[in-house]
């Protein structure tokens, strides 16, 4: 109590009695990296909150099966570098302009969920943000960590 | 502290030194079950991680009334399988290929909310994950229960 | 343990005993208040639950610069009401009618985030919610507010 009540005024005074803001720790990954971020589209990858991972959308490259091979490898990526895998990831929002051609392709898909599916939704749009006549198929991932390993970090 | 040592000593080598992974607990549904998944189409209807909990998109058929019906009657009964009601969901994402007739038949959706609404996005796209023509509309929703009740479970 | 034990027996009945459901505390905002929705359209601007902050998609008027103006200042007053700013967004999801021309105009938008963005998924889709010819844009946000701020409240 002795030490609780004083962390408590001080508490009070930096988050509200001098009007500071209430920021909150982000843990960003681009590129490869941690702390980057796409200045010039002006996001990053990857941004870890709390136990919460929201990855960004993924293109690829190539074929429809090719397209999906180096999204969810990429996507597996920067799970792998938060120490997460796909059992981490609870929804996943697909993207695409030929919604038949990625159901045709969803074996690519499929293995790297290795049997433990996410929610997810399937949406045949019109365009992706890439120009690329090859940008067919965006992918974005929720994730979440163990609420035990966020708070060690 | 005594206790607390030697707790934090095995955690380390649980959760860091042996090279486990950081697997989350997830509660899925799947076709009025817990525990069951769609392993064709490789995904789940929804999935409670801590206390969120993430639908995916729903489809309806008939009418766009009756989609609309379907859908959040559907939707509602998942809920209820997790404990909840409409009252938890703060996110709905709708999906549509004809927006206007959804505006127009809105009346069977707001039924569904009890006049307790929550934040809402809704698009029209080109086509949904199914080939039916009725397909027209898919709803997906993130819902919340009480930290209270999933700390119980 | 005096306290603690009738305590989790009052909670067993009232949580569960007597049928009440596992309703959650939201904090909604609308229209520049608190404790508003719009019941017409069936939504709210905003809502914090817990230290989530989901914010609907939102449209602005005028030429595509214009629109990025207006829907970043009204987002920004919405994190304002609730004591957040950019720095709080983790997820931005932009809908938008011309992509190319929102990347051509996409220094107003990154200007608000001054350096440091979020993860983002930008897709070109059909037709938004409204029917206005000059609403090309509708962009929604997931912020984070921290949870020790939350817990004061």
């Amino acid at each position: 109590m002795k030490i609780i009540l004083p962390l408590l005024f001080i508490s009070f005074f930096t988050l509200h009695g001098f009007g500071q803001s209430n920021q909150i720790i982000k843990k960003k990954f681009h590129d490869g990296k941690f702390n980057q971020q796409d200045t010039t589209a002006g996001y990053a990858e990857a941004i870890l909150v709390d136990n919460t991972l929201y990855i960004s959308g993924w293109i690829g490259r190539g074929t429809i099966a090719e397209q999906l091979q180096e999204i969810y490898t990429s996507l597996g990526n920067i799970l792998k570098a938060y120490g997460a895998t796909y059992q981490n990831v609870v929804k996943e929002t697909l993207f695409t302009t030929d919604i038949e051609a990625v159901k045709n392709n969803n074996a690519v898909r499929k293995a790297f969920y290795k049997g433990d599916f996410p929610a997810a939704t399937w949406i045949q749009i019109t365009r992706l943000f890439s120009a690329r006549p090859d940008a067919q198929i965006e992918v974005e991932l929720i994730a979440h960590l163990p609420k035990s390993i966020t708070k060690e970090k």
